[in-house]
């Protein structure tokens, strides 16, 4: 939901980094985990990607930060695939759009046990 | 690595039903944990998809079930994203592929804050 | 929509070799190409990425033997984000799932100039 | 290639609208081409989305305000798939980013015919 004029953005993330020479791109994902860190947006590392949100412009900036650090350690060249979502149907707690989603599926699956 | 002859695939797929009607998609999400329990594959659901892992075309067939099940639980149209790994520089146990992903990287960072 | 008892797949992928040392994949992404023309569907090449279409299994097939290829081409890890929709509400004459598309969007633009 | 100290990126975006009652979307992909239009960079239709680039920051405005025309036309929810690259190991001349990557393989699907 907007908050002001901008976008309120749910978003998940995956980094590659490219032309590294080794196969293993931990040391690269650590990176961003600080860089986001240092955002103070909400995220989560998850075994294919990081969910994150905020207002759109600093998911982007925060996104666009995890890119330059990943350079700067070393990675020639990076290709991100991006998830974001937005919606104006009803207003999200800032924080909670990703893990509400979650909890929404939990809470249909546990009827089925019943 | 190959499994025999195929490969071992590392996944997580977000589906996005079209056409519904109603901006909600949780019960829909739903239905698709339930085909994936079916799978018999490793997955988890996060705020933003679902990891998912197992040879190549179980993978693949898995998801496939799910569309299914998402058009015979009403949706006229799906949009699903995939991001999809494969590697043949070591051997992956089966149904650890993303967990140890995320290992990897909160070891790294632990050594941080020593 | 469903041939037989199979969706028909309308997709898009984006593969990245990883651990290659080198930052350009045009030799890797050549290879795809030469993959999928002996897989018979159709395809066609943009700037990031390549639009595919075919039965669900064979559109995922294709997509696992360009990996299969890559890797014996050097690369020893790749990760691949693939976009793939299916639709139950109306067929879609075999090779023109993409194209329809940008077409439909095309014919509404064309009459804003008028 | 960072362009003062903004890295440049070569991108390429599907956006879904969700929640809208019908599976067609052309109408609101023909309101994300006008939007981009009026972005001055450099974009290119395509059968499972459109590619797009230039500065980070302006590359991820532009989607945003497609998010927000294609929530203005109607849509109460939508989800965007974004790829999205950046290079420091050489210079990319505006515009031309996405078009040498596809012009690159080509070269060398040539010389196979030969």
């Amino acid at each position: 939901m907007a908050q002001g004029s901008e976008l309120y953005a749910v978003a998940d993330f995956c980094l590659i980094p490219m032309g590294t020479g080794e196969p293993s791109v931990a040391e690269y994902i650590a990176e961003c985990q600080r860089i986001l860190e240092k955002s103070g947006l909400h995220f989560k590392m998850h075994g294919y990607g990081t969910n994150l949100e905020g207002p759109w412009s600093a998911v982007c900036k925060a996104i666009g930060d995890c890119h330059a650090a990943v350079h700067a350690k070393g990675a020639p060249r990076i290709a991100t695939d991006i998830r974001i979502g937005t919606r104006v149907d009803k207003d999200i707690a800032p924080g909670t759009g990703n893990d509400s989603k979650v909890a929404r599926v939990r809470e249909i699956l546990e009827k089925d046990t019943k």
